[in-house]
C-alpha cells in the first residue's frame, strides 16, 4: 500500500504552509509549480524598483523542500484537473494522480476586462513582471536624456501608476525616490526631478484597507516626496500615448498596473463557482463543494472568513489557510474526518511610503511615520526565509540608505527585435 | 569654441579606463553603449552557473561616470562611423559628431563560420547570455527529474563544454560542483552525480596560455572533480541531439560554446582592415591606418605588442590599451603630437578549477591548488568596482563555502511560446 498522495499546485505563501503543516504526516506529497522558485511578492516592488536583486527575493523550491524526502517538486504548467479520476492534468500531457489535492496557484493582475492595456501597463505578479518594470523606467529616462521633442520628452518623464493599494503606494514612492533622489546628478541633458509621478486611484482614497487617518497620512506623505496623488479618478484607457484619467489624456511612457486582480483559472479546472474575479466559492472548511478531497487556498479562494467577509489578499492570510488544510487533512488520516471551518486571524496592515515612512494598522494600534518604516523593514527582514537573504536584503537597504545609491539599475532583456511599442 | 570632442563607443574595461586617463583633460567625452551597464566579465560564468545575483558583477555605466560632470553617457547602437565627416552614426539615425574618436567595443563568441550552432550551445558575453545559460542548466535537470526514457534522461543530465580556455574550464568546474554538490538531494527520480560534465578542446591541452605544467594540472583537478577532459577533439556539429566530437556523436541537451570569438563589426564601420577573427589591424599607436583620430582598442584590435605578439583578449589588456589612448590624447591637446607605440605588460594568467582550486601563471612564478584559488579569489574581489559589490560578491562566495548551497538558482525568462527546440 502506497501513502496517502497530496498534490499541491502552487509555492507561494499558501502551498508551502500547507507542506510545513503536513510535515510528519504519513503522506506522499508532489508540489507542482510552474516556476522553480517561491517568490516573496511583498518585495517584489523592490526589485522592479532597482533597489534588490532577483535571488534576494526568490528561493528554489526544491532548495527550500529538499530536507522532506517525502516531498517530490515537479516544475509543469497545470492545464486542468479531473475531478472525477482524481488526477491533475499537466500542459505537456502528463497526469499526476492525487488522494487529496490542494490548489494554491494565486492571482494575476488584471484590466476589467481590458486586457489589451496590459501591453502598455505592466503589472507586478512575477520576477519577470519585476525586472520588465524595472527595464521599462529605466528606458524611459535613457530615452528622455536624448530627446529634443519637448512634448515628447514630458511623455517620457512621466510615470503612471494605476491603483492606490499597498503595490500602488510602494510602487509611486519608490519611483519618486529613484528620480528625485538616487539617480540625481547621473544625467547631463535632462533633470530627473522635473519627472512626474503620477498615482492614480479610482476610488475616494489610497489604501483603503487602512484606518481613514492613515490613510490620509500616507496621502500627505507620498505628497510631500513629489507624487501626484488623484483620487476618485477613474482610468478609461490605456494606450501608446498615456492613460485617460478622470475623463482628462495624460501622456507617459510609462504606466504601471496596480489596479486589479484575477484569480488562476483554478475554478475553470476545478468546474467550481466562482466570483467574479475567478475566486473559487469553497466552503467553510476550504474545500471545493461536492469534493472533500480538493481544497483551494489563497487569493485562488473565497469565502466569508473574517467577520462575516473574505480573508484579505496577503501573505498571512494565504500561509493560515495552507496551514488549516494541511492539519485538516493530517487530522482526517489519523481518523478524524470532523471538518472544521478556517477562521481567519487579522493581524494588521502595513504599506510604506518610501525611504523612511510607512503606515501599520494593527486594528488596535495605528503607527506611521519612521518607527513604522523600522517595523515594517525588520518584519520584512524577519519574514523572508533563511539568514542568507536576510543579510542579503539587509545588506542592500543600509548600502541604499547609507549612500543613496540604487544597486540594480540594470536594463536587461531588451528584445530588439521586438515590434511592440516603447517595451 | 567648444572643448575637443572624445567619443568612446563601448565601456567595457578598455573604454572605461580610456574614461579615467582622460580625467583632467580639456575635452568632453561622450561614451556610447548599447546596455547600461558595465559588466565584469571574468566572473560572467558565475552568475551562468547559479553563483552570482546579475547585479554583483554590473554598474550602470552613468553611474560610474557621475562625478564626471564633462562625460555624458549615452545608451544606443551603434550602425557605422563616418571617417570622413567625423560622425558616429546610431541605428536609429541619431548622428554623433566626433574629434576623437575610441573603438572598445570588444567581441562576441563565434562558431567558425557555423552560425547556426548558436542556438544549441550558447554563448557566454552577457548578462542575458548568462542567464540564458542558467536557465538552459538547471531546466534540463528539471526535464529529467521528469523522464523516464532511459536515453532521453541520459541526453537531459549530459553537459558538454565545447573549449578549454579559461571560460570553459570555469564552466565545467562549476557545472560539475552544482550537480555533484550543490544540488544532491534537492531531486527524487534523478541522482545528479550520475550526471555528465565533458570538457572538449581541438588542442592538445587545456589552457593553453598557461605553462605546460598548470594546464595539465587543471587537467587533472577537473578530472578529480569529474569532468571528463577530452583533448584533441575537435567538434564537427551541434544539433538538437548534442554535438559530434571527434567524429563521435554525444547526446546532450545542454551545450554551451566557450570556443571561438568574433570582434565586434568596427572593421566594417571605419573601412579598416582586419584579421580573420574581425579585429582591427591597428597601428603601433593603436590608431586606424591613415585615421589619427581614430583608436581601436581591446578586444576588437589587434597588433603586436606583446613580444611580437597580439596582447591577449583579458581585461588587463583592454585597460591597458584604453590608458594608453587616454593618455595620447591628453599629450595631443597639450601639444605634444608625437605617436608613441605601445606596449603591452602581462602581469599573469590565472583561471578556478572549482571550489578550492586555481591555477595562476605570474611566468615568473607559478602557483596552483588551494593557494592560488585564494589568490585568485581575492584578486577578483580587489578588482570588483565598489565596496558594496565587493561585500555582496564576498557575502556570496562565503555562503556558498560555508553552506555548499548556490543561492541563484533561479530559472527566469522562460520564452513559453519559443517554439525553437530546448530554450
Amino acid at each position: 500500500m502506497t501513502a496517502h498522495h497530496v498534490v499541491i499546485v502552487g509555492a507561494g505563501f499558501g502551498g508551502l504552509a500547507a507542506t510545513q503543516a503536513l510535515a510528519g504526516a504519513p503522506v506522499r506529497i508532489t508540489m507542482i509549480d510552474q516556476r522553480n522558485h517561491h517568490l516573496f511578492q511583498p518585495l517584489l516592488y523592490q526589485v522592479g524598483t532597482a533597489v534588490l536583486a532577483t535571488s534576494e527575493i526568490a528561493w528554489p523550491i526544491r532548495f527550500l523542500l529538499r530536507s522532506r524526502p517525502e516531498v517530490s517538486t515537479l516544475l509543469g504548467i497545470v492545464s486542468g484537473v479531473d475531478t472525477q479520476k482524481r488526477n491533475v492534468l499537466l500542459e505537456d500531457g502528463a497526469v499526476v494522480p492525487y488522494d487529496s489535492l490542494i490548489v494554491a496557484t494565486g492571482v494575476r493582475h488584471a484590466y476589467f476586462g481590458h486586457d489589451e492595456w496590459e501591453r502598455y501597463a505592466p503589472g507586478l505578479k512575477t520576477l519577470e513582471d519585476a525586472t520588465a518594470i524595472r527595464r521599462r523606467v529605466l528606458l524611459s529616462l535613457e530615452r528622455a536624456e536624448r530627446e529634443s521633442d519637448p512634448q515628447r520628452l514630458a511623455a517620457l518623464l512621466t510615470f503612471v501608476i494605476v491603483g492606490g493599494g499597498p503595490t500602488g503606494v510602494e510602487l509611486a514612492g519608490a519611483i519618486v525616490e529613484l528620480v528625485y533622489q538616487n539617480l540625481v546628478g547621473q544625467f547631463r541633458h535632462i533633470d530627473t526631478k522635473k519627472a512626474r509621478v503620477l498615482l492614480i486611484e479610482a476610488g475616494p482614497g489610497i489604501l483603503p484597507s487602512f484606518a481613514p487617518d492613515l490613510s490620509a497620512y500616507a496621502h500627505r506623505a507620498l505628497q510631500r516626496l513629489g507624487v501626484e496623488v488623484h483620487v476618485n479618478c477613474a482610468v478609461t484607457d490605456c494606450n501608446s500615448d498615456g492613460v485617460v484619467a478622470g475623463g482628462r489624456p495624460i501622456a507617459a511612457d510609462v504606466i504601471l498596473w496596480a489596479a486589479g486582480v484575477r484569480a488562476s483559472p483554478a475554478a475553470v479546472w476545478l468546474g467550481a463557482p466562482a466570483d467574479k474575479a475567478g475566486r473559487v466559492q469553497v466552503a467553510a472548511d476550504l474545500t471545493v463543494p461536492g469534493h472533500p478531497e480538493v481544497f483551494v487556498i489563497g487569493d485562488t479562494a473565497t469565502v466569508n472568513v473574517w467577520n462575516g467577509k473574505p480573508a484579505p489578499g496577503i501573505a498571512p492570510a494565504a500561509k493560515q489557510q495552507g496551514q488549516h488544510v494541511g492539519r485538516s487533512i493530517k487530522r482526517r488520516l489519523a481518523g478524524d474526518s470532523q471538518s472544521r471551518a478556517f477562521r481567519y486571524r487579522h493581524s494588521g496592515d502595513l504599506a510604506t511610503v518610501g525611504k523612511r515612512s510607512a503606515v501599520i494598522d494593527f486594528g488596535w494600534c495605528k503607527v506611521k511615520g519612521y518607527i513604522a518604516w523600522w517595523v515594517w523593514g525588520l518584519a520584512h527582514i524577519y519574514f523572508l526565509i533563511g539568514l542568507r537573504n536576510r543579510l542579503a536584503v539587509a545588506l542592500s537597504w543600509l548600502w541604499i540608505y547609507l549612500t543613496g545609491s540604487r544597486s540594480a539599475c540594470l536594463i536587461t532583456q531588451v528584445d530588439h527585435n521586438n515590434k511592440t511599442p516603447r517595451v
